[in-house]
C-alpha cells in the first residue's frame, strides 16, 4: 500500500500531477517551453494574488529563500526578523553570514513575538532595509498572524517586506499585492501539492529595480538573469527541471479549479479536526492557541510515546508518514503536514492510525476523537 | 509523434527512467530515502570512476558548477582556465565576480588553446589555487583533449584540479581518480540521459578538507552541509527533488548495465557517423579536427540555410530537435546533441531529416551520407 504522506512537505501529490511529469522532453529554448513557462507564471500570479514578476527556480524552498537574501541584502544592511523556530533561525543566520545584520525579535518556540516588540525594534533602529518574516514556522507549527501589520510598517518606512511562505502558500491567506509583499517565496511540495524541486518567487517592481541595480556576485540564484531571460524570451537562464515544471503547472490548475478561498477553508477545517481530534485523544499541540498553524500540526508526545517507536508503527503498520521534531524539538513532538490535497479521508486515516499506534504502545485513547473530528469537517467536505 | 531530442541536453530519456519518476512520494528523512541516496552515491562513484565523496544537488548543471567555485575560491585566489566558448567564459566570469582572479588562456572558438600556453601561464604565475577546465564546450562542440596533462600539472604543484564535465560525463573518457580530479561536476540531462534538475558532483578528500575549513557564506550550495548530512544520516540538508532522484538512480542503472566502455565506444561511433555523414552532405563541423567533441556536434550553416527556417522544418516536419548557436554563434551553426541513449536509429533519423530539410530549402544533398554513416556504426551497434 502506498504511503499516506502527512509530512510538512513533501506531501501527497495527486496522480494528475505525477503523470504530468511523463510529458515528453521538450527544448527549453523553444515555443513549447515558452508557452509552458508563460502559463506557469500567469497561474502562479493568480495563486499568489499578485501582478508582480514571478520566477520559478529549480531548487528546493531553501534555494528560493536564499535568492531572497542574496539579491537584496548587502553588507551591513539591517534587517528585522521575528525568530521562533528552526527556519527563522536559519534565515537570520544566512542574512548575517551573507554580510547583513539581522535584528532578531525572538519568542519561545511555539509562540509568536508580540507585534509591539517588532515595532519597538523598528523604532530603535534606523535605516531598516527589510523585514523578513517566516509566515509559517514549519519546525514548531506556528503561523505569524500579523503580516498585515508588518506590511504597513514597511509601507510607512520604505523597507522591503519579504515573506518566506514556503510551507503555507495555498493553504492559508496570503494576498501578496494587498499586503504589499515585495518578495514572496514558496515551494512546490507543500500546500501546492506538487513534487519537490521547484520553487516560485514573486518580486515587486521596486524590489526588481533594486535587484537589477545590485546583482549578487553569483549566477544560479541571480534574479537579474531570470528577469532578462524572461523579458527577452520567456525562458529561464539555466536548464529548467522540465518534468517538475509540467507537474507544477498541473498542480496550479488543481488549485485554481478548486478556488483559493475554498482551498483555504478546507485547510482550516482539516486543521481544526486535527487539533480537536488529537485533543480528545489527550494530545496537546506544541503551539500556543493564537499561533497555531493550519498547515503544520506539531503535537507534544505524552509519556509512553517514544518518537522512533511511534512513528515507526505509523509508517510500518499503517503506511502513514508524519515527521519528527526538528533541532531542539527532536524526540519531543511529532508534526503532521495537513496541507495540499488534505481532505477528510486523510484526516480520519491519520487520526485512527495515531490512536491505534497509541493503543499498541499501551495507551488508552478516548473514542470521542472520531466523531469530533468528522464534525469539524462536515461543512466543507 | 514524440520529438527525437537531439539537443545538447536535455536529451532523450528512456521510458524506464521517465517512469521511475512516478515512484510514490517518500519521506526524505527516512530509511526509504537513505537507501535510495546511498545507492545513487555508490552508482555515481562507479560512473565517475572514483572513490571520492559524491553530492547530488537539486539544481541544473550551472548550480553544480557554481558550487565548485563558491566552495573553493576565496578573494584574490588565482585560477587558470582555458576559455574557448560560452561556458568557459561564463565560468571564468563567475570566478572573477566571486572575488577570484581568473587567468584566461584563450583560443578562438572551435579550437583548444595549445597545452603549452597553459603551462606557460602556470609558470608565469605563482600560487595558482586551481585549474578549472570545461571538458566539453557545449557551445562550440569542442572537447579539451589534455585533461591528463592538466592533472599532472596540478599534482606537481598542489593546485586543485576542477573539471566541468556537465555535457560529457558518461559519453567520453573521464576516469576521475586516475586523473586526480578534485572536483568533477556533471548534470543529469546530458550523456547520462536522465531528466534535467539534478546534478552530481564528486569531491576529493583534500578538496573536501579545504571546503570544510572554509565554507561559503551561503546555504543552498554550501557543500560542507551536504557532507555533514550525508555522514550523519545519508540525507541531503534540503528537500531533494525526489522524482528526479528516482529517475537519476534508474539512469545510472542503465549506464552500468551497458558498461561504461561500451557506452563511450557507442558515443564515438555515433559522433563519427555524424561527422562523416554531414561531411558527405557538404556540411562542415565548426570545431577543428583535433578538438571535435563526441557528444556535441556543432555544424556550420551553408548559404541557403537560415537557422530559424531550418530548425523549424526539422522540428515541425520531422519532430527532430537540434539546438541553435549560442552567443556569438547564434544563426551561424546548429548543434546536435549526440549523447545519452543515442544509437544508430537516432543518427539515421537525424541525418535523413537534415537532408530532407535541406532539400526543402532547395539544396541538393549527396545520397552518399546514408551508407557512410551506417558503416561507421556497424561494429558497435
Amino acid at each position: 500500500m502506498d504511503y499516506l504522506v502527512m509530512l510538512p512537505g513533501p506531501t501527497n501529490v495527486p496522480n494528475r500531477v505525477m503523470n504530468a511529469m511523463l510529458t515528453h522532453i521538450i527544448n527549453h529554448r523553444s515555443d513549447d517551453f515558452r508557452d509552458l513557462y508563460k502559463a506557469i507564471v500567469e497561474k502562479t500570479q493568480r495563486v499568489f494574488q499578485t501582478h508582480n514578476d514571478i520566477v520559478l527556480l529549480t531548487t528546493s524552498g531553501t534555494g528560493a529563500v536564499e535568492a531572497s537574501v542574496i539579491n537584496i541584502i548587502r553588507k551591513d544592511d539591517k534587517v528585522i526578523i521575528p525568530v521562533n523556530g528552526e527556519f527563522g533561525t536559519r534565515l537570520a543566520d544566512l542574512i548575517d553570514s551573507w554580510g547583513g545584520h539581522a535584528i532578531r525579535v525572538k519568542a519561545p518556540f511555539g509562540q509568536n513575538p508580540p507585534y509591539s516588540e517588532i515595532e519597538e525594534a523598528f523604532d530603535q533602529n534606523k535605516d531598516i532595509k527589510a523585514i523578513y518574516a517566516v509566515y509559517n514556522e514549519t519546525s514548531t507549527g506556528t503561523t505569524l498572524r500579523y503580516l498585515d501589520k508588518l506590511s504597513q510598517l514597511c509601507s510607512e518606512s520604505g523597507a522591503f517586506f519579504i515573506v518566506d511562505a514556503v510551507s503555507i502558500l495555498g493553504g492559508d491567506e496570503l494576498p501578496v499585492d494587498k499586503w504589499n509583499v515585495d518578495i514572496c517565496v514558496t515551494a512546490s511540495q507543500k500546500a501546492l501539492a506538487a513534487p519537490p524541486g521547484v520553487s516560485p518567487i514573486s518580486i515587486s517592481p521596486r524590489a526588481k529595480k533594486h535587484m537589477q541595480a545590485n546583482p549578487p556576485p553569483t549566477q544560479y540564484l541571480n534574479l537579474k538573469r531570470y528577469f532578462k531571460y524572461y523579458e527577452e524570451n520567456f525562458e529561464t537562464p539555466f536548464t529548467p527541471a522540465l518534468p517538475l515544471f509540467h507537474a507544477f503547472s498541473e498542480a496550479l490548475d488543481l488549485v485554481l479549479e478548486e478556488g483559493l478561498n475554498k482551498r483555504i477553508l478546507r485547510h482550516k477545517a482539516c486543521a481544526d479536526a486535527f487539533y480537536e481530534g488529537l485533543n480528545a485523544m489527550g494530545l496537546s499541540p506544541f503551539a500556543k492557541q493564537d499561533a497555531r498553524s493550519n498547515v503544520v500540526i506539531a503535537v507534544n508526545y505524552m509519556p509512553g510515546m517514544d518518537d522512533k517507536r511511534f512513528r515507526g508503527l505509523l509508517s510500518q503498520q499503517f503506511r502513514v508518514l508524519v515527521a519528527g521534531g526538528f533541532g531542539e524539538l527532536k524526540g519531543k513532538v511529532f508534526r503532521i503536514g495537513s496541507m495540499g490535497e488534505v481532505n477528510k479521508y486523510h484526516v480520519m486515516r491519520t487520526l485512527s492510525s495515531v490512536a491505534y499506534s497509541m493503543n499498541i504502545l499501551g495507551l488508552n485513547v478516548s473514542p470521542d476523537a472520531a466523531s469530533i473530528a468528522l464534525k469539524r469537517m462536515e461543512n466543507v467536505m
